[in-house]
């Protein structure tokens, strides 16, 4: 049980639960194609993203490198700003890059999607317009392995000079993963040579040696996609140049302050603002750092590269401080929807405790790379703490981001919200009361999208003899136990219901484990799973961590059964959270539910628990069709304060029992599906 | 009752109330001469503020036009900026200007400070720095009347083209008010002059006139200026210019975008920024306006300058529209503490009920602004709420504004500070949990100063027949009733005790009206006033929008007696208040009280009102020489819930009553007067 487990390989996994399975349908018919649309700038109404036009245009320059040989001159522009947009966006010149300068990693995140979503579901035409895209991208490439449209683009000069804000190692991190994810599910390795490439050309520009660059990534990704390509190829050199990045991080001097040191020295101009070191999580050696800061997605990726390069080094230093870090954002800055990133400012971390609803930051893709996060800690260690809040990030945050339809996305995902607010309170303008079509910055859509098509990953890791179950999806589970090819037949109806089988098939006498998770939401023991085979002696059980190990010599046909309890739950924050002091927020099972304005009326904040909340049954649990899909809401006495729309501000305090009534909480991820009104998950008690 | 009244003119009144003499010695032996100092760049450890500095680099170059003749080139320096201050601060260019454009406002709120103070307390040192002062801004005054450093050291060839940004009316204004009040105090009329020939060149530039700029003051200010040089010469031509300027304002199309379009086609540059017209209330005309928005100063005074001229010209439009933008303040835009102004972006109102405690901007200046606004709807017509809100203004934000030893400043004014969050959290940034030296803009401190020393006005004004006691202020009062001089000897103990008396002395056989008002923080009825002279008939009473009317033939000795039950008040705020929802805030009498972790332990938001406090004589009225000064405190019976720092984040609800204690809160106006410490103002029920 010690050593580090594995998710399945792509393809071993057939999803077949109604809601992973519906979900994962949505972002193959609906999120990939209109994301296609979107890099392409054929989407009606949204700002171009000038993704494919920033390849295509990189690819046409190489044409001219070719064609002019030694007369080639590359551009050597002096006025690159971390964002660039055409003056008239009905007429980009051609050969401009356009966006931000992260704007590659879109279509590597949307080539990364589309890779997982071929593996569970065969589609010749998506086939063919990420090969057309693979063939842009490698026709972009130059010829030493580089692969960055922005400074091809603007100017190969001052490439690696401007680590700090111009995301190169980003780019590279993200289309490394696509790379491989595209390799293991199609078997095609054009991007994926194209990527080793671009690594290698990395690892001869940075690393401990003598004339190498110090640097690192001022937004962490390159670590762990450079650990994914080390597991992909075996090639050391990357797991090596990845722990060097871990090492170098936050040391003294600051690697970003000699840059902008020598910008100034030779004069020449710099994209960036002034971001403290903690922003960037470099403010001290990543194996001191025991408090998650800066900013919440650079962050989610850092502590999830340093898992990886603990996992594949048996770093123990490393292990530790990941625990340290998962605890500081456990324990203190994480939202009860399974968010992480309470500012605006910095779309990151506030301090202990701060955790505002109103003005929350809990950015789609913070609470995504806390599910990545997660998933690693699990590898290291089985503990049903990692997968509970993996689970509450990707049932509430993650999915949140997206629209039943598939066709509008929140990037920030606050817990109380009032159309009033986000339209008036210049405070709020980062709150947005619907999903947005796309935006100028589309870190979040393709990012969701690659975590939905990729779910299995998450439900399932093993190692040689344990095959451990983290969520309860339904779907077929092929993996080897000991040796030999087993598969386990899982049905669930999660996250309406928790009871429900993994039946196991196999030859006879497989040795190894099945292990399963006891989920934190449950207030049940062990006792709430059993094996067929328990009876007969051939399985054992232990319970470590959190999880029921089942153990011993399976015949095909075993069965292990779960019956969670999911009684809907009233939760309280710690008293050391000001802003939820005196409210209650309700969840049951993986799901956090909140109040819309749609089923409630206006005013959601003279909602108060009604105490018959608490007893037993208080709280009744309904089917629900209203937002067309099947969802579970709750019925909750509760007593509403009356307005007082022509009263003085101020008066003398009399206490009001309110009136008595029901109000209906549903899945927090289903807010905001009809149209602009107000919602909070915390209701005063 | 109908005609407007006026406050007394200066020296009519000496106040010997216990508060009141205290703050004014306060102001006058610290305040003051610490301003002068900070006027002079001499705080040690204060940023410069260059104030001196450019009027004397403006007096210079007058000497410098004088001696050259023809010869002189003025400068026309195309760097002008919104602030400008020295790279070197030690060593700051002797000729250039330094500061924000309306830095000459500062001395002139400086002068009208000490105006008010000599006038009750001759000081010929003071006198002496002041007419200095005034000396040296005669001899910056250009030869038309020109007379605002700013462009004077810049270069005059763009002065009136930025009235959007540029403040030259708002500082005409300030040193208008100053002028006329140094005049009233000293009889001295070299300022006076001075401005009047700034007001003739204004006269001269705008107006209805063909060829005359149809502008007005982005900054407003010189409206309410300008209606009291009026009122000080008896030129009609201020008041029609005062009016002019409000009958412009907002008119289309806008002239600061007419501003904007010149400067872009002239090709100058223009400092500034993107603010919509709402801001500077020029978003519709005046009489139009029924909603009190964009940044709460500028609306303050507009406001207050509105009120004057339509008591001065009788327009009835006028009126209403004051009447309309009140009530929109008191009934959805005013904290309970008298301030305004809920939100730092543009330090403006922010939407009807938004006003969170800890991140309320509630400016010093704003509450002042409030004030004056108020003390002219008095003058229009006397109703007690007008009364009630200029007081609950004055005696919280604005006190609360300097600190108990008048050496240090709020600025902006929180009902709720942590000092974990002012020093962490960067949407808290504005919110300083403790007073400072001295501000780059530093326009509240005098502001505060001249406020505090001219309390009399507020506390009284007359018509003819009538002298009206708005504010229970002790003081000797001089007034005519009937063109007959008398003295109203009035003692009182405000604000800890509502018990007093007002001694009228005066010739035998005067008649006319004392009025008195009935403060809206008592439950009393008229009862609680009663005059010696009804017993006999010679007096009668009537009650009229909350003052009580007095009127017959007084002889001398003729005592009218007070005695306003001043029991702790529990508030909530209307339901529409979202941050209030659920907590109550305490006042007694005129002040509202708040919560100090110096009395209260950290953790403020963990306590609960216990509903015995809501019983008869549940709070306790302590005296209280906490601070070093003679206050009242009230010890609250609470319930307060555990911390539990260990505990998990989220958790199963649990009602708990938590454990009672008592709690102390203190006046508003006296907090972070021991370091800082956690405030809250308002705590849950």
């Amino acid at each position: 049980m010690s050593h580090p487990s594995a998710p399945l390989p792509l393809g071993a996994v057939t999803v077949t639960d109604p809601f992973w399975h519906a979900k994962q349908e949505l972002v193959r018919t609906q999120v990939i194609p209109y994301q296609w649309e979107a890099l392409n700038d054929r989407v009606p109404g949204a700002a171009p993203s000038y993704v494919i036009h920033n390849f295509a245009a990189a690819a046409r320059q190489r044409d001219r490198r070719t064609a002019q040989g030694a007369a080639f001159k590359a551009p050597t522009l002096t006025n690159r700003g971390f964002e660039t947009w055409p003056e008239d966006s009905d007429h980009p010149d051609p050969d401009t890059f356009y966006g931000l300068v992260f704007q590659d990693s879109d279509l590597a995140k949307f080539i990364e999607a589309a890779a997982y979503s071929l593996a569970g579901h065969p589609d010749a035409t998506l086939e063919a317009e990420v090969d057309a895209a693979i063939d842009l991208i490698c026709s972009a490439q130059l010829d030493n392995g580089y692969l960055c449209t922005y400074y091809i683009l603007t100017g190969m000069d001052q490439h690696f000079t401007n680590l700090e804000f111009n995301h190169e190692l980003y780019c590279f991190g993200h289309m490394t993963e696509a790379a491989v994810a595209y390799h293991e599910a199609t078997g095609k390795d054009a991007l994926l040579e194209a990527m080793k490439r671009f690594a290698d050309y990395i690892d001869s520009r940075f690393g401990p040696q003598e004339g190498k660059l110090k640097g690192y990534p001022g937004h962490e990704e390159a670590e762990l996609a450079l650990v994914r390509l080390h597991q992909a190829t075996g090639e050391q050199r990357y797991l090596d140049l990845a722990k060097f990045f871990l090492d170098q991080r936050g040391t003294d001097p600051k690697y970003f302050h000699l840059e902008a040191e020598r910008a100034k020295a030779e004069g020449y101009p710099r994209a960036g603002w002034d971001a403290d070191m903690a922003y960037f999580q470099s403010h001290e050696p990543v194996r001191e750092q025991d408090e998650a800061v800066g900013h919440a997605v650079r962050a989610g990726y850092l502590y999830t590269g340093m898992a990886d390069v603990a996992r594949e080094t048996g770093d123990q230093s490393l292990v530790e401080a990941c625990e340290r870090l998962w605890r500081s954002i456990v324990d203190r800055k994480l939202y009860v929807t399974g968010g992480i990133g309470g500012t605006v400012d910095g779309e990151a971390f506030s301090y202990d405790y701060d955790l505002p609803n109103d003005l929350a930051y809990s950015e789609t893709c913070a609470a995504i790379s806390l599910v990545y996060f997660a998933r690693r800690m699990l590898q290291l260690r089985p503990r049903s703490e990692y997968a509970d809040v993996m689970e509450l990030a990707l049932y509430n945050t993650v999915l949140a981001g997206v629209a039943l339809d598939g066709k509008s996305f929140f990037y920030v995902n606050p817990l109380e919200v009032t159309p009033e607010g986000s339209a008036k309170d210049s405070r709020k303008r980062h709150l947005k009361p619907v999903r947005q079509p796309w935006f100028g910055c589309a870190c979040c859509p393709p990012n969701l999208a690659r975590t939905v098509a990729d779910v299995a990953s998450y439900a399932w890791t093993a190692t040689d003899d344990t095959l451990f179950t983290h969520l309860y999806v339904g779907g077929q589970v092929s993996a080897e136990l000991s040796g030999s090819p087993v598969r386990l037949d899982v049905t669930a109806n999660l996250p309406w219901s928790g009871e429900g089988s993994a039946v196991l098939h196999c030859e006879s006498g497989v040795t190894g484990t099945l292990a399963f998770r006891l989920p934190g939401w449950s207030d049940a023991d062990d006792a709430a799973l059993s094996a067929s085979a328990e009876a007969d002696g051939r399985i054992s059980r232990e319970v470590v961590d959190g999880y029921v190990y089942f153990t011993g010599t399976w015949r095909d046909g075993d069965t292990v059964s779960f019956d969670f309890p999911m009684p809907a739950r009233v939760l309280a924050a710690n008293p050391a959270v000001r802003e939820d002091t005196g409210k209650v927020a309700l969840a049951r099972g993986p799901i956090t539910f909140t109040f819309e304005e749609a089923d409630n009326g206006a005013d959601l904040h003279l909602l108060r628990l009604d105490p018959q909340a608490l007893e037993p049954g208080g709280i009744a649990v309904e089917p629900w069709q209203g937002l067309g899909k099947p969802m579970v809401r709750l019925r909750v006495p509760v007593r509403r304060l009356p307005a007082a729309q022509d009263a003085p501000l101020y008066s003398a305090y009399r206490p009001q029992a309110g009136q008595a009534g029901q109000a209906y909480a549903i899945p927090y991820y289903g807010w905001a599906n009809r149209g602009e009104n107000e919602m909070s998950v915390w209701i005063r008690a």
